[in-house]
């Protein structure tokens, strides 16, 4: 159930003080230019109502620590994943390349990990290195809300080490996924060196903190690809995905045995990787009208699971243990052996995901002339097969994220589900990307820095 | 400070008791497949978590009455705009053409109605018109979600009156907004036939009704364009764009005379669309690396507005009155004639609007090869001009909705800031449509039924 704390942290019976450090902090930086919950201090500010509310306590997650923030959070309702590939360096300049490449990524990694911890305590990220005499310190989008359980999460892909030089010092099982019978991945949305995930339960908070990362990039890093998810707002109850079912129920939880067995690194990985973890994420677009118009029993066969309450189709509820063996009255077992439920159940990981529906606004591109004079051309037929239709496509489906010690676990199953997973007929993989996941950061010591020990 | 009562309804001790209307209403329509509040009764839920969160007690709009819900109604989090346009009617038929297109929209609007009505109070849709035997009556998507202040707003285009043979009663001020120089408009994020604004606090829900509206559109109706805007979480105070700037301070209240001379229709409109209005959409992109590194004084004269606190730039606190006489120490008129305040203060109108950051997305597409051999070409310098890369463009903005009781106020204002407006600089205009917005709907009687009046 990862969205236990969501609804009590939205409202101020159950939530906790003001951050009072955050507060302070906010005001020492002073300028009137903080984010969260920074206060606005102007010249006619004595008849000005306040900007901090008291009912937008802020809640904060805690960005120093063992492990990075948002994995073993409480899933929040927004998020954005965007990947970044590392400048080349082929500019004029004194080092080597490579060399640079290193030295560019150092900088970047200090940059981001400063950005993340200031605005995950609500305080101020501070002026973009690219402002000019008299711009803002910030783009002032998020004053006076609060942060919002905001947090930042980094991972690097398996280019990286190569690139900075560090190759020896590579996560073991950080490796390029194989490629898959069912994918039809896009090189557009595939990949990266650099990862970024940003969760909170503001819109407005994960737009301002996706500003002021990509905003300290130029130069150093170039953005690749970037997709946003949502959730419903659930409540304690599991959330539901774009197909209707409960996703995540089978979940570990943080905290257990369980959890930690599921995601953080084996004993075997390279010392500085030890509370790392691997992310694997898959941009997975829904047939929804293949889906829609299919029978609820096509569907629950697909899945494994009653439709409705999420119970396994052996019986019991949501949480009932699974029992493979029970046959109904003809002899089959109640979950098929192809169905998804049955493929994926022994891959110890936690599942991650968010909704996605990008709608129609992808069609449509202001400097892609093809569809100017056909705008609307048979889009909304639910009977048509739109998931093949590519440009012309309702872009709507699942995030998906898969926090586990080892990837190739997550392989295995893709593997067997590529071969007979029922739900292949509703869904395609369109983009795809693997990422080592550091441990948590210390002050004063950016994401990574063991990567470049002191000499 | 049209988000007052949002952070209010999210919390249980200040939200009405839950709706028992609601649930009674969706446990007589049963089968587990109800939305909103509806409770999902299985075989085996003896033993299961309830599925209705106690602290997850609905906010539920209305949607009969005088007006359209989603005009008056304090602005919710989430939204999504759409325009669909009336099939031709040149399939095989026993009608002339133009009868079918009357008949196939009076079907839709009782479709849309029931469905709208239904989806806002908590209830079940009912199974779609193309579902076959065996489908699930419901995605259940938004099972066990409360409505969260879901509001349905529909709007007619200028065309459609042609289309549907009724020109006799178009409301007079619905004309097709005139080209202004300024903008960059696309026709595939433009104009339309019908309109929905699909608004609340969930974006879940909002997917859901959206997905219920347009699986009953397949043979009346396609979809021409849609786009999706959220606002901060701001609480009491006026919420921020994504320019940073508090936006909607001069709105009128709802409840005010100045309110209902601003928004509902003149009298001397056709008889049918009084409480009608009409609605202006702009799809407005920011060019947020040109306004990020501007300097702040260029921020704020461009406005005529403290970018911190809204304050007008001739003093005192946010909602102070606009002193447009009082000059600086350099004889000039401390809120600049060019200021986008001078420019539009005097066209009386309901601001709804919502930000939308669509990040790069946009930019890959599945179909779309050009993308898939070039990740990340050169996306995250800020101080490249994006807002004229079109297909290589960050796309993030307004999508600005004006609510009034005459598009040619909008239209004067525009050709004014058109000339002369100093945030002409930073934003481009890239789609725009304009509805006229019938009035409330009737239990018993579809929007826009008094267009075909009984014999």
């Amino acid at each position: 159930m990862p969205d236990d704390s969501i609804e009590r942290q939205d409202c101020p019976p159950m939530r906790p003080a003001v951050s009072r450090r955050a507060l302070l902090a906010s005001l020492a930086a002073g300028a009137g230019t903080g984010v969260g919950v920074a206060l606005a201090i102007g010249a006619n500010d004595a008849a000005a109502p306040p900007l901090v509310q008291s009912a937008e306590t802020p809640s904060v997650e805690r960005f120093y620590g063992t492990h990075q923030p948002g994995i073993a959070t409480a899933s929040q309702r927004f998020a954005v994943f965007a990947a970044f590939d590392l400048e080349t360096g082929d500019d004029a300049g004194g080092a080597p390349a490579g060399a640079r490449v290193a030295v560019n990524f150092q900088h970047l990694m200090k940059r981001w990990s400063d950005v993340a911890a200031a605005l995950m305590a609500g305080t101020p990220a501070g002026p973009l290195p690219v402002n000019r005499a008299g711009a803002p310190a910030d783009s002032g989008i998020a004053d006076g809300l609060a942060p919002s359980r905001l947090t930042v999460t980094f991972g690097l892909g398996p280019e990286l080490f190569d690139r900075i030089g560090r190759n020896d010092l590579r996560p073991k099982r950080l490796r390029e996924l194989p490629a898959f019978s069912t994918d039809r991945l896009q090189p557009a949305w595939s990949g990266g060196q650099l990862f970024v995930q940003i969760c909170g339960d503001d819109p407005q908070t994960i737009s301002h903190a996706f500003r002021s990362l990509r905003g300290r990039a130029p130069g150093l890093a170039r953005l690749r690809w970037s997709q946003q998810g949502f959730l419903g707002r659930f409540g304690a109850a599991t959330a539901r995905n774009l197909f209707g079912q409960k996703d995540g129920t089978a979940n570990p939880r943080p905290g257990t045995a369980a959890f930690d067995d599921a995601v953080w690194a084996h004993g075997d990985e390279p010392a500085w990787f030890a509370g790392g973890t691997y992310l694997v994420f898959c941009k997975i677009r829904m047939n929804l009208p293949k889906w829609d118009t299919s029978t609820a029993r096509e569907q629950e066969l697909a899945i494994g699971r009653r439709r409705d309450t999420g119970a396994p189709l052996s019986g019991g509820h949501e949480f009932s243990p699974l029992d493979f063996s029970s046959t109904g009255p003809d002899g089959r077992p109640l979950i098929a052996p192809d169905s998804h439920l049955a493929l994926v159940r022994d891959v110890p990981m936690l599942r991650r995901s968010y909704n996605y529906d990008y709608a129609f606004q992808v069609a449509a591109d202001p400097a892609d002339g093809h569809h100017a004079d056909r705008p609307g051309h048979s889009h909304d037929d639910p009977l048509h097969d739109h998931a093949g239709a590519g440009h012309d496509g309702y872009d709507t489906g699942m995030l998906f994220c898969a926090y586990l010690r080892d990837p190739a676990d997550f392989v295995r199953a893709q593997q067997k589900m590529a071969a007979a997973d029922r739900l292949n007929a509703f869904v395609e993989h369109t983009g795809s990307a693997v990422f080592a996941i550091p441990p948590g950061v210390q002050p004063g010591r950016p994401l990574a820095a063991a990567l470049f020990p002191r000499r």
